[in-house]
């Protein structure tokens, strides 16, 4: 079992993630674009390393979490990219949500350099990976995914090995396709009540109690009533991930007529410059949809 | 406090919440169109009448539960309608889904009778009926409300005032709106995991240990995997609701283009001849919009 482990990419979530895998007793090799960025983890007892490749060097493990696939496959096989370190016994795990395609494309041109690579992307935001109760779904063979679990515990409550190389993102691609979809329905529910005069917050409190009660109902519908769009989950985030669902969708030949609208509707969002806000602010594309 | 109590209309969730009022201690006049579906009440100490008029003739407060506007209209405004035993003091409660314009009017129309309404759709299905864990949204004056809050305990577990006459309607077609969007978005979800050839039982149990989490995936994710159709909530009645949900933002002069998918999805169930399956069969609709 190896304890050198690697970690790139030291955000919103890479940052805490990277610090549950540091306090579970792991010396951490990192490195993040901004250089400050690797300072809480210095903090820790982890070493700063110049480059991907210098992480990949030192470790035997090496996490990704970027925000594009075109980013993690700059950090592997970029200048001084992971790929530059590629041998026998190293394995990549990428925690982004990225495209399957991409997943599957990076995860073929590794192993034939004899590096195993999971796409296990994280569900739950900023939030869980603090809590460490993130949802990972894993993709690639069982033997990378039995080593590599330990590791993927240390931050996720529910890891859950989905298939083969690209399939975890799938999973993810599912997920949020049905998370941005209930967003949307929320959006409109409180929408329709509003335009009829009927008290949202009296509304979203009878919807918390009966069938209608989902997990992003909870946490979005007060910030939907209130109009608090403090991130959160940037918008934008759920904006690409609608993106990579559509895509998904059309390699995959079929229609996903509701997360077509829901992904117009982060469209408009991003339209308006409201990218940055929490993704409760789709409602006021809904809301702009209305009369007068 | 009134003890008399009447019910017209005993199917899955009529008898049930019947049961429960009569367990409570009330003495109940029941009437229905079919004869035999009256026998359970009238097996519990119930008396049966012969018509609507006279379980009215006979109650202080008279609950209506049935499927369209229409039927309600009926039971109201109809020959042997409860209209004909109006008099001041005389509360009638529809708990039925329709649209708000029609409870409004049905409201109007009924007060100007000294008879007071309260519209106070119930949602949750049979199972909750029989379980009197129904969730139950009124619209009405707070006087009426207040005297019927306690009767409405004895099957609803959620039991919110929400506003005037037709705002119990609004919240429920709110209700309604994130419910048939969120089953869109799980078939939609379910059906692009197939499509990448990933075990959607997989992905099932990802989604519902994450931020996708709803109560609707829950139940429905399930039948969905499987392909088991039994009702359950029959896909006509989230065809209805859908339907109503379009006429009452229509009204509102709002767009909801989620619900519109939405709609046209359970459009096509009906279409192929799914209306008396679970609405668990919307997969069905969205896998026949798949390549092969």
């Amino acid at each position: 079992m190896s304890d050198r482990v690697g970690f790139i990419g030291l955000g919103v979530m890479g940052c805490p993630m990277a610090l549950h895998l540091q306090r579970a007793g792991h010396t951490l090799n990192v490195y993040a674009r901004r250089a400050e960025a690797m300072q809480p983890l210095v903090d820790a007892g982890a070493a700063a390393c110049a480059s991907p490749a210098e992480v990949a060097s030192r470790s035997d493990t090496v996490f990704t979490m970027a925000t594009t696939g075109a980013d993690v496959e700059q950090v592997v096989f970029g200048a001084n990219g992971i790929v530059e370190s590629a041998r026998p016994g190293l394995t990549v795990i990428d925690t982004s949500t990225i495209a399957p395609a991409i997943a599957r494309r990076i995860a073929s041109r590794l192993e034939a350099k004899g590096v195993a690579f999971l796409d296990a992307p994280a569900s739950g935001g900023g939030i869980a990976a603090t809590n460490a109760t993130l949802t990972i779904m894993v993709g690639g063979s069982e033997d990378a995914f039995a080593s590599a679990e330990p590791l993927l515990r240390c931050f996720g409550k529910t890891v859950t090995h989905i298939g083969g190389s690209g399939d975890g993102q799938v999973a993810k691609a599912a997920t949020q396709l049905a998370i941005v979809l209930t967003l949307q329905g929320i959006a409109e529910a409180l929408t329709l009540a509003r335009a009829n005069d009927v008290d949202p917050q009296r509304v979203l409190e009878a919807l918390l109690g009966g069938s209608a009660y989902s997990r992003m109902l909870e946490l979005m519908g007060p910030r939907m009533v209130s109009g608090d769009f403090q991130p959160g989950v940037e918008a934008r985030l759920h904006h690409k991930d609608a993106l990579i669902v559509l895509e998904c969708a059309a390699d995959a030949g079929i229609a996903v007529p509701g997360a077509a609208v829901a992904a117009q509707s982060f469209n408009a969002l991003m339209a308006r410059g409201g990218g940055r806000l929490d993704s409760a602010a789709l409602i006021t594309v809904v809301e702009g949809m209305r009369h007068g």
